[in-house]
């Protein structure tokens, strides 16, 4: 018997009352019984998104609503700054490219986060920039990217600025409203604690004004026809309707527990299992300015990535993720996100020390593990 | 206590198997114990679709598999035939607007099925026609168009059928590769006994070969980026992994009772009810191409049809379709598709008896479900 327990930075374990509220029958969408149960959803989401504006509910994966932040704010030939820090900067850069945007990519080394003043020295060399996109957390990279700061640039000039946030909504505090985010975009199966195939999206009242004079082909992921029907608490098209009863029960949770406590946990586990890697002597992939959402940690020299990373998810269990694209075989990314608490990253941890050992390197049983309880300790009652 | 029955087109009822599969733990969809699943379902919708061709999953509506095969498969300048008899051939329409194609309308009476010299004429009146886009069951109008025969004229011709095959796939024998079928897509939450949020998609050779050539952006719903990754069991982007869960097992239970037995059980229970509306003296939207999917029936003159699709859904558990645009208040729609059986068929037909006569409709009641009991005792074993 080998429990199995899911440690990437999405998919993320799916709590069994989530997992429960899926298997509910199906009733049909355009009901008013539907309708008070998303209307629930949609009041949850704004909390989620601090934003005064509507969030919308998509039918996809995050991509889809990546996609839907081009097509409904962006117009072919419009001049946007790509910061490209890692796989999903690159997703941003090809979103922009396809829908023929003039895009001026701004690359950062993977594992490092961009530097605000080169940012600001691209605001001002471009004076025709109609937008920033960017990550709030580069999940390939494991590395957060300094949105706030980002926003106090954007939010005076005519400039969007668009935020994935597939792991960072959710993940630690992100005040749309109160940063000046003008597009914000997340995932369901990242802090959300579901399943894939659900996207949120919300954009900025200045967000929404530019997309009534943007004209490019969109249907399945037009906004302004799903901001019509989601206002009366029904969807454009047939919504995945098991993934909003999760939703549902997902943004329960996340209440009971208090968005606060939530990101504080998130931090917790990140700092501990940094600790627990660095007391290992294993080297951190975005040391300076690393993302709550997971921690990338490199395969020490000798260890093959890529059979570690298989004989940890087969032989004991814990699935976490690998590296991608050019990081493949040479990093493990270790999740922080949504329903893993502090005994899960122990595990983790344990779990690393002895596949390390097994695969012949030199590892102190138990050396990570107390590293990694110092910080969780913290978190603990005082009486 | 009053059980509710969905018997709606879409989404219809989803087996207790079904959605118990939905509530497995979640695993991350990069590993091959996710691609064993993967292939499996793969392996089913090839049969369900009869073809020797790749069936695409995509996580969206079956609207998203539509867009897709406008945007794949046909170039802005496109001349089109789109056949318009209901809602869903609007939205064919639609999507070729959006996509600058230039479509052709052959409207279609609501309730009536387009005549194959119709589209036989509009062929031969529109030398440089590159599609035709049409419903394999339009399910605004409860109708079937004759998509084999008007594969018939389309397949040596370089000309792309593209079937809407949402309330079809599934349904009835819709046999793509033997018909000559170039796309043909569906949804999750139709025949397949699932809830919405997938859609499934399938190209032709030609059409795979026509796709190379057409510039389209297009970015989640690229297909062959799609066809890419999942001939290696994987997908482009995070698919709704607890939806293929679902699928897989609807698939199984498919395969368990038989696609024919399960043309004809849809067969049955539509025949069934088309004789219990017509035994009431009640009026058929489709009376000369019913679709198997569902039968739309008017709702007599002096009954408000709003209150009486409302008082059905909520004091007797029994959720029926509307009318959607014109139709809206004038008629009920009946499903027959997935998971429903001869007596949910009864049921449909008692509970319309007794709704009607609450209105003070005069009925006789127990003379329509006698009716179908006819049709539906010849399904009974012989002994």
């Amino acid at each position: 018997m080998i429990k199995q327990l899911l440690l990437a930075p999405g998919p993320t374990p799916v709590p069994a009352r989530v997992r429960a509220a899926m298997a509910k029958p199906v009733i049909h969408h355009r009901t008013p019984q539907f309708g008070e149960i998303f209307e629930r959803v949609r009041g949850g989401l704004k909390e989620l998104f601090a934003t005064e504006n509507d969030v919308l509910v998509l039918s996809s994966s995050g991509t889809g609503a990546m996609e839907a932040s081009v097509v409904n704010c962006f117009a072919p030939g419009d001049e946007v700054l790509v910061v490209n820090g890692g796989k999903f900067g690159e997703r941003w850069l090809k979103l922009a490219d396809m829908y023929s945007l003039k895009p001026i990519e701004l690359k950062v080394e993977w594992g490092a986060a961009v530097r605000v003043e080169q940012v600001e020295q691209a605001i001002a060399e471009h004076p025709d920039l109609r937008g920033i996109l960017i990550q709030g957390s580069e999940t390939s990279t494991t590395t957060c990217h300094p949105v706030e700061e980002i926003a106090r640039l954007t939010r005076d000039r005519d400039i969007l600025l668009a935020v994935d946030g597939i792991t960072a909504v959710g993940v630690y505090e992100l005040p749309m409203d109160e940063w000046g985010v003008d597009i914000l975009v997340t995932g369901s199966q990242k802090a959300m604690m579901m399943p894939p195939g659900l996207a949120a999206i919300a954009l900025s009242d200045r967000a929404w004004e530019r997309s009534k004079s943007v004209c490019q082909p969109r249907f399945y992921f037009d906004l302004e026809k799903e901001r019509a029907g989601q206002a009366k608490n029904s969807t454009a098209y047939t919504p995945a309707i098991s993934l909003i009863y999760a939703l549902d029960e997902s943004l329960a949770m996340m209440r009971e527990e208090g968005f606060p406590e939530l990101y504080a946990r998130h931090d917790r586990c990140a700092r501990a299992t940094r600790a627990g890697c660095e007391a290992l002597g294993l080297r951190l992939l975005s040391p300076d300015s690393p993302s709550p959402a997971a921690t990338g940690v490199f395969v020490p020299d000798g260890v093959d990535g890529k059979k570690l990373h298989g004989y940890l998810r087969d032989q004991m269990g814990v699935a976490f993720a690998g590296g991608q694209d050019q990081l493949k075989g040479k990093i493990l990314r270790i999740a922080h996100i949504g329903y893993i608490d502090a005994f899960d990253t122990i595990t983790a941890i344990a779990a690393l020390e002895m596949a390390l050992l097994h695969f012949g390197h030199d590892v102190q049983l138990g050396r990570g593990v107390g590293a990694a309880q110092e910080i969780l300790m913290a978190a603990l009652p005082s009486r």
